[in-house]
């Protein structure tokens, strides 16, 4: 039987037979590769996701972790899983050898870890959390700093947190209070308290280390006098000892509407409840230079956002298979036309508006997918392609389509997973089939790592204009050179080449039009639609690689991804329509109601 | 502080100075109604809504029944509140005086309605099946019955169920198998199995009362072999006294992601449990006549369906205030321009995208609001109309508008939710808040009562083709008058009106292209965009009969009537140009996609 987590045909696809990464193997950082240990850690990934990580993603939902005022409780098929998953080296699968790590291209590491991510998310979320943050220790942590926190999360003896919002600073991080005062050892003591903390609490490691945004005596205000510190649950002696207890303490877990195996957590440092040291305050050392906190965590961000992305992707993805699978085997109904009610029932795949459902769902989940591992490889063309120029590239393009590749799974996977339970009819509505946590689940990807109203504000006011508009000119370049491959080679093709021509011409028109007026409040006033309808152009595109990739053969799977490119280019783009209208008007309609008219 | 679960100001706005309620009372059944009875069971509902039923909708989510083998447990502030309700003669509201009811309009009672709808569906939907049970026995029950079992509904003593699904038989009521063996008596046994039933079992009421759908021996296949039976947990004796247990089983309840307050059970008829009488069998009584069961339960579909949308409304209303409320309390952040770090944070409502999306849950909960209380009217006038052609009139506008009554709601007001979890931001996504429970259980209104997909075969299948097509010509023609008032009026007025009649012409012109080449197949393919193009028209209309009940004046309550208007014609209306498109190319991608292309 196939998976229900993914489709693994599907996956060696796009990384082979579109993206071909095994080209990857001739940089000397992937020399050690080839097909087949990619394959090998694709296998192990299906196999360790499948048998370790599904099995307890609704208990982990229904038996959602608890804290008794000293401890959290969660069951214990989570650090069992997580055993299994640090012990065969998955933890770092795209870190370097040096550290412990599998030094496998980003691309190959990611369309690992959507296997965890579609088998369940609330587990994942520990070592996902831990990856993101042994990363940024790495980019920007002293050797010591290296040696003492991350080798042992490579590990999975460690877990880490990202520790940035406050109750009074989530999307505003300029709000952040929390202190670090500076010892005579150079260390720092933190007080403070940060807000929505996932994993910050729990007794799955040995360790818990905390990655910390805050201000320094004296640092100027908003974002530019932010520092990070590392700030470890224990204290690690220099010969890598676990000592006294530091004095971050959980003050609760929040209770959520899904995602619920994965603890949140209202974390207090420098309360008093521990003195390490005998001393007040939580011990914690600065990350890197001082007010260049933000900076820092911005640097992991478009790989953290994209994450964030392929996440909602998985679930999208999972979430699909199983209504797919539903739609096989229930049967409801009669067709439409010369019904008989004595003839059996027909499986609801027989259905055509169960089949325009499907296909949604494969036009949006298999659409994240691939954007998902284009962006992937991006970040390994950005740190690892030959020439630098190259290299740019990547980066810019990267840049730009973050925002989108964070917020459109979060968005149509979502919806994918609506359409998930309506093909469920009742039954989806229940707790006893998988699709109404998977909707659950998803519904948080459009909050965390920058609402969806902040990946408009990057896209529209940050990344098309930055580098003078390059990251832009780049994305439709790369598009053009596709409708040209698609053009000459006719057909269907060079049809939804046309269209998707159009359809970019209509982005540089009116990106240069919001701009126009020079007024930033009208532009950003209309930052989410715009967002939306440049998303949608994008997986248009996308959709125009995979048609090309299928070549011309009638193998069912290639007719399959050239129906879901036809659907998406006959549903989906024409909805930009209107939306490219709408911003073409600069309209201030939201931007001008009065409070008090609501 | 305004109520945060609907406002008041909205629906006297809607019900007299647009809908002139209060004209109703010139009609003999509502003589003794006027203006002051009618403000005075709004204003009771509000307040039994908001201090018993408002309460305990947390509670009722998170504690929800359960089953423990032998008896359901629901927390007690259930029955508490719904002794409230029943005593203050609410159950019985649209009902006749001479069986206890109140003889209010069908439209004042939906307003009320929608408070409790608004403050806890949980709670609410034990006496809206109550009502729906006992109009559906009053309309074709035997006096008898109407004794036996209506007066004690009415009262509130007994509560009512439909029991139509089963577990091969959901939307396909064809298929239903629950046998109905006559015996010498008159009286009949039931066996079979009941799926989806909600309020099936509980220890609310001294007595439930089933309405259940089963078919007679030799009765025809499909849907017209259906009969219709009143089956009681207890038997009830001639002179009303409990008797038996009857032989109706709790097989299980049904966890769901919402509506966790109400129980849905899976019942056993006739498994051999008890035996009424020492013989086998569920003791049942025939409803009206033989085969005629789902012709009955048809008859009460509008309504039904018009209050499946009504529930919708007032769970997107209810989290629109929340949302509004948030963004008037919450800072976060500063203006995008001229952004000073030592400013304090601003509500998010000083934010255009927050605008953004209370502006879009305005123009859907308001527009949802009104629709509802239209087709609530139209109820009431095909019933109470004192010239035939305006019965008729009603009815015929009443079947095209009840698919669009149910699944618009469905559909926007979900989406009001999610708009209202993302301007919680992460707060939203948890438990503490209210919206993310406003999410879940609006998540059912897209599946109950006939899914979207049923809905979009209704439309188009059946409502706009009946009589020769004299709803949708209605329709058009009422839409047309409301233009041509627009336009008389002039100014922005007259442009909306512009626009809708482009609209509207589209309709016209796609519904005739859809049944033009006489393949029902290709045109029930396109059942669901067609609903949902259609429904966004229905509702610019709806808008726009608002923007003109507002006057000319500068009351900011009517300059937000008119925002809202303006952004549905801005934002929405022009999302039916593309599915007009598509429609008219009678789109065959999914009808044509093969299964083995998933």
């Amino acid at each position: 039987m196939n998976s229900l987590l993914l489709s693994r045909r599907d996956l060696d696809f796009l990384l082979h037979d579109w993206l071909d990464v095994t080209a990857l193997t001739t940089r000397p950082r992937f020399a050690e590769h080839d097909r087949e240990t990619f394959d090998a850690v694709l296998d192990l990934s299906e196999a360790i996701a499948t048998r370790h990580f599904a099995p307890h993603n609704k208990r982990n939902d229904t038996e959602e972790p608890w804290f008794d005022g000293e401890k959290v409780h969660i069951i214990p098929e989570v650090k069992a899983a997580l055993e299994v998953f640090a012990e065969s080296g998955l933890m770092g699968a795209a870190m370097d050898h040096e550290v412990g790590g599998q030094q496998l291209p980003t691309v190959v590491a990611n369309a690992c870890m959507a296997w965890f991510q579609a088998a369940n998310v609330g587990t994942s979320a520990y070592p996902f959390l831990t990856v993101a943050n042994a990363n940024l220790l790495l980019a920007h942590g002293s050797a010591e700093q290296v040696d003492r926190y991350v080798r042992p999360m490579v590990a999975g003896r460690y877990f880490g947190t990202m520790c940035l919002s406050e109750p009074q600073a989530g999307s505003s991080l300029a709000d952040v209070r929390t202190r670090a005062e500076e010892q005579a050892d150079g260390s720092f003591r933190l007080f403070g308290t940060k807000m929505w903390i996932s994993g910050g609490d729990h007794e799955l490691s040995e360790n818990i280390v905390h990655l910390v945004l805050a201000r320094t005596p004296g640092a100027p205000a908003g974002v530019k006098g932010l520092s990070l510190f590392v700030v470890p649950k224990y204290l690690v002696g220099d010969d890598g000892s676990l000592g006294e207890r530091n004095d971050v303490v959980l003050a609760g877990l929040n209770h959520k509407m899904g995602y619920r195996g994965t603890t949140n957590t209202l974390l207090n440092f420098g309360e008093g409840v521990h003195r390490p040291g005998g001393a007040p305050g939580a011990v914690g050392h600065l990350v890197g230079e001082r007010h260049r906190g933000l900076a820092y965590m911005f640097h992991m961000m478009n790989e953290a956002r994209t994450g964030v992305g392929l996440g909602a992707t998985a679930l999208g993805y999972t979430g699909y298979l199983h209504s797919l699978d539903y739609a096989r085997t229930r049967p409801q109904g009669r067709p439409l036309t010369g019904r008989d009610p004595e003839a059996p029932q027909v499986p609801i795949i027989e259905h055509a508006d169960v089949r325009r459902m499907l296909l949604a769902q494969k036009s949006y989940v298999e659409g994240a997918l691939a954007l998902s591992l284009y962006c992937s490889l991006l970040i390994d063309d950005e740190r690892t392609a030959p020439e630098e120029a190259e290299r740019t590239r990547a980066r810019q393009l990267l840049e730009v389509l973050t925002p989108i590749a964070k917020s459109w799974p979060s968005q149509w996977c979502l919806a994918a997973n609506d359409l998930a339970i309506q093909i469920h009819g009742g039954y989806g509505y229940t707790r006893e089939y998988n699709v109404e946590q998977q909707y659950r689940d998803n519904r948080l990807n459009p909050i965390h790592e920058g609402t969806h109203g902040i990946q408009g504000l990057d896209l529209l006011g940050r990344k098309v204009v930055m580098d003078g508009g390059a990251g832009l000119r780049l994305l439709l370049e790369t598009i053009a050179a596709t409708a040209d491959r698609a053009t000459a080679s006719g057909g269907e093709a060079a049809e939804l080449a046309a269209s998707l021509t159009r359809a970019t011409g209509r982005v540089a028109a009116t990106t240069a039009r919001l701009w126009s007026t020079g007024d930033p409040d009208t532009a950003l006033a209309n930052a989410s639609v715009y967002l939306e309808a440049v998303g949608h152009v994008v997986l248009a595109w996308i959709w125009l690689e995979q048609y090309l990739a299928t070549g011309e053969d009638a193998d069912p799977f290639h007719e399959g991804k050239r129906q879901a490119a036809r659907s998406f280019y006959r549903v989906e783009l024409p909805r930009t329509g209107p939306q490219f209208d709408l911003l073409d008007t600069l309209d201030r309609t939201a931007a001008q109601t009065a409070p008090d008219w609501f």
